[in-house]
């Protein structure tokens, strides 16, 4: 274990963290808000922390998976537990469990809430909660890769352990200029989705804070009844389209760029991606339009929804926990699902569920007959064995956490459905559940133990697990 | 496709199911009840297509894993088919999908029922009911296999498809005398625990009839109120004892008989299971004592509860519906987790959970440093990796299909939870759910739709997928 090289990286991503505060202060001191002291309270530690663990740089400067996992977990961990503070110090969210479940909910890109009334916030602190979902969307250490000077050579390990998916197919050789096309990219959409909301007659602020929150697939709103709340359809339209452009491959927008349009029209994940997503939205169309008595109505709210909860978003613009089961049997269907590999979308990741479900199809080829070689296939690729039992083995992990995590959360006063909504929410990086936790509910009732069972969950759901659970392991801090 | 061989197998078994249904017109004949005419209508028919399909014996008799999967998903649809008419004829079930739905239930040994008032059947009726739990417990085929003269050497195969568990290890050498030894240990403790019923004082017909349903792990019981309308503490006791002796792997026995005591203790699946039993027992106990106001009451709630349902039983003596989430998150962990493999118990195995378990861990150690190589060990023999692979597969098809189930079934009136719970019931054979199909519930409210997907649910779960999927497949009914 390289602790040198694991102090050096930490100590800088506590610096990024400390600038990226800057943003928030930033509106502090527009809005003349009482966010500006908080903020500076913990940029300034944060920051020479930060410096005093850079200040030596590593001799040695190789790092292996192991670095790469421990670097990911603690980096998280830090950053939100540093993000929470604000909350605490300016006494919008007083207790530090309350805004650690907060701000990992924001980094981790999840969305779920315990803050009933955000309108009350500074203006300052609801757009660095929003900004949260931004960071976290595309990973804080991908961010570093991409602005710090060039690394080491092993920084595919740390990038690995960030980027949602089964598998990262570095775009071009070098990591540096695959962090920054990923961020160039990000950036692109974030800022076309805030010009075309300020289209639709919203003001500046909320442009900014949805379309960070829409670009991370996060979910937190700005405003009490979240994007319904703006009574605009137009609105609920652009926010769609945008909640489905982040769930796609960033990869596909690089081939767009570099012309390669051929690669992108032969991508499996994205026709079944687009192909659930129709299909679902026509489902609970039909199954809800007699509750509203109107098929436009009910378009508007399941084709928002369907989007909302296929890419792991969870904005809502109407409350799904009063529609028919059927409904709700979808959209629970929809959260394990999730968003493509590769995008800032949550969930299992349509390419692992592709594989999942091919190897099931392969073992009942040879099931019949043992003889035969059946490969599975992907984006015309065959996945090899020790690839198919790493994903059959994330499945497994993934249903013993989500499991185990409702265990936990039984334990507080809610029934069967809720608590496994709550985890399956959280290990998703989704956002709301059902019951008391739906689109207009909240987190606040829970109680501390299933906070931070929670809090497990999304740090779980968004790393891919393997980080956080490793990091855990005593065999991880060994000396080798 | 050896389609001579899977006619006179089926021949066999149509033969078999007749002669079977011998035993309920015995009873019908002692007791003068109105069963003989619907029974003696089926059974003479059945008897005779037997006859006629087995009148000629093919040359070729050689059959692979194909027609072992065939064989035995025909047989158990036929035999359901047949075994729900005698219930259509009397009148005493009018409808059709009613009447297969509650034999599937029986000889999958799910035990759901939707019968509200069982104590109106004629008693012959009654035994034929909970006689299918114990036809289905260890297998007709197996019992065709045990009784009929020695067939070819490939019988292994039709075993194989039918005796639940990760892997079927033959106890000796000829499959004849493994099922002979496998029926040996089944009657022996089958008529043990009606004599031990006998001695608490329940009248004979109760004590059979309850004993088949034990043994089977199947929860069909003869009174309305089920085995806690027995209100009788030692039945309870008794039962708990044999729920747990059905749920052990057979071949344990086989080793106690030949003295073989060592492997016995070495056993590291048995240990899991009752480890799992005691700590559930304990926190359900601990959980619904302040409910009962006493802390021995809830121990035998507990105790039994806990018992039928990780047998997958099913049988009640307590209503857990009314209990606290944690609890019934509990009950619900234990539904997936199951019996030891090679019982008559359902479930996905402990044996299967530990090696999906042990697989989990081997790929953390494997990300953590790809070079090495890391096995799963069960029962001190290392898996090999198409094994886990089969193991991984066959856990993913359990979650599709429980949740493509979970998706049909919530097109009825329940929620999410009803549903979610009726295919999970289904599935692992267990029988009760939560909500309004409870152990006091019942399951006559689903639409056909849903029955019919209950149906394929419970012979999925008791036949362990493969043979029923595989059954379904074009590909299965090519022409080699």
């Amino acid at each position: 274990m390289n602790y040198h090289m694991i102090r050096y990286v930490i100590g800088q991503i506590m610096k990024l963290g400390a600038a990226l505060m800057g943003l928030p202060l930033l509106a502090s001191l527009y809005y003349l808000d009482e966010g500006t002291i908080p903020l500076l309270a913990v940029m300034l530690p944060l920051g020479i922390m930060g410096y005093i663990l850079t200040g030596f740089k590593p001799k040695n400067q190789t790092i292996y998976a192991r670095e790469g996992f421990v670097i990911v977990a603690l980096a998280w961990v830090l950053l939100s537990a540093f993000g929470a503070l604000p909350f605490v110090i300016g006494g919008q969210i007083p207790s530090f469990t309350d805004a650690l479940f907060e701000t990992v909910s924001g980094f981790t890109t999840t969305g779920s809430t315990l803050v009933p009334d955000i309108e009350s916030f500074p203006m300052s602190l609801k757009l660095w909660r929003s900004f949260t979902h931004w960071i976290g969307g595309m990973g804080v250490l991908v961010f570093a890769l991409a602005i710090l000077p060039a690394g080491s050579a092993q920084s595919m390990y740390i990038m690995r352990a960030e980027v949602p998916g089964p598998s990262v197919g570095k775009l071009v050789a070098k990591t540096q200029l695959t962090a920054r096309i990923l961020y160039g990219i990000y950036i692109f959409f974030t800022v076309l989705e805030a010009v075309m909301l300020r289209l639709t007659g919203m003001r500046w602020f909320d442009c900014v804070a949805n379309a960070f929150a829409t670009a991370g697939t996060g979910g937190f709103s700005v405003l009490n009844d979240g994007i319904g709340g703006y009574h605009n359809v137009w609105v609920e339209v652009v926010i769609t389209a945008f909640m489905l452009i982040f769930s796609i491959n960033f990869n596909l927008f690089y081939l767009l760029l570099i012309r390669r349009f051929s690669d992108v029209l032969k991508n499996v994940e994205i026709k079944v991606f687009f192909g659930i997503y129709l299909f679902s939205t026509l489902m609970v169309t039909f199954n809800i339009a007699p509750m509203y008595n109107s098929f436009s109505r009910a378009l508007r709210y399941a084709g928002f929804t369907v989007a909302s909860l296929s890419s792991s978003t969870g904005f809502g613009n109407s409350d799904f926990t009063q529609w028919p089961g059927f409904s709700q049997t979808i959209l629970i269907l929809l959260m394990f699902c999730g968003a493509c590999a590769g995008s800032t979308g949550g969930g299992l990741k349509v390419a692992r569920v592709i594989i999942l479900l091919r190897s099931g199809l392969r073992e009942m080829r040879r099931q019949l007959n043992p003889k035969v070689v059946a490969t599975v296939k992907l984006e015309g690729q065959s996945v090899d064995s020790e690839q198919i039992m790493t994903q059959g083995s994330f499945f497994i992990i993934y249903m013993v956490i989500l499991l185990v995590s409702t265990l936990f959360i039984s334990m507080d006063k809610y029934g069967f459905d809720v608590s496994f909504s709550a985890a399956l929410t959280a290990l998703n990086n989704m956002g709301p559940g059902i019951g008391a936790i739906g689109p207009y509910g909240n987190f606040s009732e829970f109680t501390p133990l299933s906070k931070f069972v929670l809090i497990f969950d999304m740090l779980a759901g968004r790393l891919e697990i393997f980080p956080v659970l490793i990091a855990f392991m005593p065999r991880t801090w060994k000396k080798a």
